[in-house]
């Protein structure tokens, strides 16, 4: 499964982002360290074109705008219809009705295969309390786990969440990598750069998205915590050259022996 | 008073900010790094929502657009109403006619509790004659000083010029910052991020405004200096990354240590 | 001609950018490092102003929307009436059609200077047959440097292509820059980074616009070049700040020292 890393390597995906101004350098480094192609095209005129070399696009609703949205609804339905991998990444889900309303947009005319996102934003698409504060995670009576298999059910889809742990499901499938570093939240932009790292191993291999998306979030997590491991001076600021450097130079033998992930048994 | 950088790592107040995609980043960064918790959104749609959770509000003004500027008068309005801070960086005040069209109708419309730029910015919205260039700092016959407490009066609010030294005035009380380093000049954003952190700063202890800005704008100096000192290198690109692990990791006896600040007698 | 790099450090011209998101803060920081003063407004209602005092745009159509496709018309013209150098980087020109349409349409409603982008890009402008992948370079059956030729003589304007190699010609005089690194492509907006610096030199000495070229490509590449010797881990993440290091500090002589480029007769 971790071969993926090697297979994008080789065949450098082109994967489109529709994503907030805020990130979209990062997603952009960080697809290019992982070895795929970013585009990050938005202009409504060209979404329908887009979606016919894309080998999967990512729609992240930071910053999302009207006019976003309806790109991201273009390109969302060309996708579908071209058959390429469409993940969607809630960004502030919960933080404001129009920001929900969006999304819910989003969920009812696009065939999403896999949606990630904090526990606070899928604790909103699930349906369930949640506590939110803004864009981050925030703190509710369900656990994560709940809500990833509420989530996946109910959009049928994958759904990966993003913590302390990560927690991926395909709502009969359950599983949770422990892998990352509490310095991964302390700059912006590593769940965007997670969904579109996501998206560029559903690019290479869209036959089992459950598998693929465990692999991007293990690689992920096992980068960020051996680019801690490289920095004399832990600090958010050399965190994120130092990330861009592991998710460049991470091997499958690294990945096998830092990997800590765990099977459960489905809640059904 | 520097204390409350103590309480800003407890309380990750939630800073909105409608920026420009050149700095957005560097900005939500720098907020991460200081211990808040930034928040970017711009659609006009859900600018009342995020002035109910948000704790203050900064509006710049870099790569203003007319859909911008409505969102910054609707949130602006609703922040009025509901008591928090806004902060006003009004990047290329006097570039032209549009910009300072634009900053003057935020000035009328919303009532601002601190404006932070540059004397050139500062000049021209207290209406005296400046040598501007674009967003740069330009020069003018008013010292820095008598521009701030001109602005200050004019507009009832807290202003904070930044420049070789910075200049805090409410128009009776004035301090000057001593601290800071060139390089900090050679890296974009720089002012832009100052201006968020004083809104993290506001947010936490909005009963003495003026004393609030002088923390932040100490704050931030001093981590400049102490980021240049860390540097084997020392030029713009490691300068940023260093910038973030000091705001990162300063401490209040780093910054009575190293502060040199100077309280003036008002000139009225 | 490489002294053009100490009249840019010390006039600081102001150099005008409608650019992508993704890398407009790389961009303000290259411009920074290499010692001018970036201005990156975007508003149609304040274009005719900044064309009054800027000293070259460059438009970027990378993320282009038809918002900004207007406000690079007005612009374009504006500076074509001013006589300040207008430089085109036409990202992803033959993506898609209305990239293609856009960019044709600024070619016809403006007097360009400078075309700079990849060979994929120039290949599209000229008319000529190749295999493109999003905003990636491809590959076709005409050379880079034929296909350089066919773009300047069509619209009669110099034409930089990066790749490999460097191709430099004005229709007439080609050449070649052997200077870089293959880590270059391994960051976004190097090319975009690139387009801006050029701004900076033609803005300094528009007399010779095909001289003002080639310095700036060979600045450029060269700092590349030392930016990676100067890496203990050589990887993405850490290329980034080296490369503005290096475009901060680097000097006359060592960009005669290690210099490699070539001048080609024509083929005409």
């Amino acid at each position: 499964m971790f071969k993926l890393i090697e297979q994008i390597r080789q065949e450098n995906p082109l994967i489109h982002n529709i994503t907030s101004p805020v990130v979209a350098n990062d997603v952009a480094n960080a697809l290019l360290a992982i070895g795929a192609s970013p585009m990050m095209a938005v202009a409504q005129e060209e979404m329908a074109d887009i979606a016919h070399f894309a080998q999967a696009t990512v729609l992240n609703t930071g910053m999302l705008t009207s006019n976003t949205l309806e790109s991201m609804l273009i390109i969302g339905q060309a996708a579908n219809q071209n058959g390429i991998p469409v993940i969607l990444d809630p960004v502030g889900a919960g933080a404001t009705t129009f920001r929900q309303q969006a999304i819910q947009k989003l969920l009812t005319e696009i065939d999403v295969q896999l949606i990630r996102g904090n526990a606070g934003e899928l604790a909103c698409l699930a349906g369930v309390p949640w506590q939110s504060k803004g864009v981050d995670a925030g703190k509710g009576p369900n656990s994560a786990g709940a809500i990833a298999q509420m989530a996946a059910r109910r959009y049928q889809t994958v759904v990966a969440i993003s913590g302390p742990e990560d927690i991926i499901t395909d709502g009969q499938r359950t599983v949770r990598v422990f892998n990352g570093h509490p310095l991964m939240t302390k700059i912006t932009g590593t769940g965007c750069m997670l969904s579109s790292i996501c998206g560029a191993f559903l690019a290479v291999d869209s036959a089992d998205l459950f598998a693929g998306t465990v692999a991007a979030c293990t690689v992920f997590a096992v980068a960020g915590e051996l680019a801690v491991q490289d920095l004399e001076d832990p600090g958010p600021g050399y965190f994120r050259p130092a990330l861009m450097n592991r998710l460049y130079r991470i091997t499958v033998p690294e990945i096998e022996k830092y990997r800590q992930i765990q099977e459960e048994k489905s809640h059904a």
